[in-house]
């Protein structure tokens, strides 16, 4: 096992440890003061496949003590959330019961929401098996499921007690899988941190994609940290800051709501989203068409799609993105990029533009 | 209208205030900053018919922004939280939004729970309108809906912006609702304040039963001070203070769950279970008997039944009490008398004790 980094998300109640690393898995969850604490395990049919003897046998537990879904986004609704909490309560967890979330973006967000609101709120750990959840929904509290009219429209804010990001759990990973997660990786860099930008253009994001120990575990390492950053400032989104981090998400779940969850990976939606919110913060001015220009190629160089899907038009776009949780007093909002590493919040843009980009992208 | 009472829950986020007076209603809504923002009202089929005409022109709202539920216990599920996030998303409410709980404790907690995870949570008014919720279950952040296997199993600590108990609004209250809500005035008594037990065993509960309005104005406002300290001193329950209000509930939640909701007012139930907890507590000799009977006399006196329904069981306690949240590291825990005014959760009791007045109660 080689070196395991840790890294701190400081909040006001409820702070935690990110530990990061080859390995980490068996390192650390059982020092992370899970013992005399009932644990419990939802996961999916890939992870489980893959992956799950060892996180049995590294924990003690027992295939009863685990519930497996459907692999992919249709598990993260109202229906799945209530068998999950069917389940938890015939196991009669206590409310000092522990809920680990050994999966993706989907099984995180289901596990913590049904873990947010099991008995008012039990503990849960969340053990990412995507580089999307360990450089993203892994971190922050952020939990919840889908609706017909849109995604995460329910979901309550509630802290995981640790996160687990084992390196090693990558090597399984469908490239497909791989590229979604380096889309929010290139987010990072696009919104807060244009040397971190930079180094994924001069080589980081192949070696990224090739696996590469040492990159994975800085990049998921300043991700976390960037993430974790702007967390701190905004728990509970109130200021601003936080909505930040959802740079190419309006864009991005219109895509994922037109093809109903099923065709689009979050973060290939994201991608594209990032592509389209580089390209309308450059026809506002506000960044070069060079930077938009550079920001469409590293998405497009981690293997990403820059069209949005076949048949989706700019009305298509305008209709799903009216009902986005950002919109505020009637008013649609983007994130837009002020220069390459500096996003920010704004209703304040040429509606023109909008139409711009968008019948530059549906063309 | 009459001088309105304010009190202060007192937070370390999210304080807020208690309005209580005949009138209140009309007086303090409208301040409470809620202009600009979003309304919408959640509501049962019985209070609708009596007061929703009142609510609305208060408020300047429509038909439209109004969802009326079928009045009882089986509205607080699973199934009616969708229904309602569903037109909460119908009407394309943003997070700036503000939900109105117009209702007794079912209505309340409901529409609290709703507020909670549309779009990881809005704001919400509660505006109760049973001497219950007035006392007791709106104040606190306690939300959340039933399942199968016991109440409030599902559920979230989400606090309102403000509570506005309008005493007006009992005039129209049936008198068993009355009695449900007396129930957890006794509950204060027993355990926070024997002065106020001693008060309402010399009249004074009487005079709440006949709604004198000085009489009523006063014991709600003492009420939720007695709830709002507590609240204050463990607003997650995590110190074992805030279970001290779950006194006589372990025992009423069993009735309750035994007779599927339907047959018991949630206060009802309390109200055997204080009779239940207070014989308990004489039996370990924490109490005298003496003070035992006093608690079940001035249950009784408020027209309540001190008998668990025909065909109930010790067993059937003994099995349905073993689901409670109270319960850690699977022991069963109560909250109990060390004498009239001071109550205590422990889990360490003579177990032959509760067979005994499990046998007693069940004769």
């Amino acid at each position: 096992m080689s070196k395991i980094r840790r890294l701190n998300v400081a909040l006001a109640q409820h702070g935690y440890a990110i530990h990061i690393g080859s390995g980490a898995l068996a390192g650390s969850l059982a020092k992370d003061a899970l013992q005399g604490r009932k644990l419990c395990v939802l996961t999916d049919s890939h992870v489980a496949a893959l992956h799950l003897p060892a996180l049995l046998s590294g924990l003690g537990l027992t295939q009863e003590q685990v519930l497996v879904l459907d692999a992919g986004e249709a598990s993260k609704s109202w229906m799945t959330a209530e068998r999950v909490l069917d389940w938890m309560l015939a196991q009669k967890l206590a409310r000092d019961a522990v809920l680990i979330a050994f999966g993706g973006g989907v099984i995180g967000d289901l596990a913590g929401f049904c873990a947010a609101i099991y008995q008012r709120g039990i503990a849960f750990v969340q053990v990412p098996t995507t580089l999307l959840a360990m450089v993203d929904s892994s971190v922050g509290g952020k939990t919840g499921v889908n609706h017909a009219r849109g995604k995460n429209l329910i979901g309550a804010f509630h802290q995981p007690r640790a996160v687990i990001a084992d390196l090693d759990l990558l090597k399984t990973l469908p490239r497909r899988e791989l590229s979604a997660g380096a889309a929010e990786v290139i987010k990072y860099g696009m919104l807060g941190d244009a040397a971190f930008f930079r180094e994924l253009e001069t080589g980081a994001i192949d070696r990224l994609m090739a696996l590469d120990a040492e990159t994975s575990a800085t990049v998921v390492e300043r991700c976390c940290a960037l993430k974790a950053k702007f967390v701190a400032e905004d728990e509970f989104e109130t200021n601003g800051q936080r909505a930040l981090l959802n740079l190419g998400h309006t864009f991005g779940h219109a895509v994922e709501t037109y093809t109903g969850y099923t065709q689009w990976l979050h973060g290939e939606a994201v991608g594209l989203g990032l592509a389209m919110a580089a390209d309308l913060s450059a026809r506002l001015g506000w960044i070069s068409a060079g930077d938009s220009a550079r920001c469409t190629a590293l998405v497009a160089r981690a293997g990403l799609l820059i069209k949005p899907p076949a048949g989706m038009k700019p009305e298509n776009f305008r209709c799903l993105m009216a009902g986005d949780k950002k919109v505020a007093a009637g008013q649609l909002r983007f994130v837009l990029l002020r220069q390459l590493g500096d996003a920010v919040l704004t209703a304040d843009f040429d509606d023109r533009k909008l139409s711009e980009t968008l019948a530059h992208f549906c063309a």
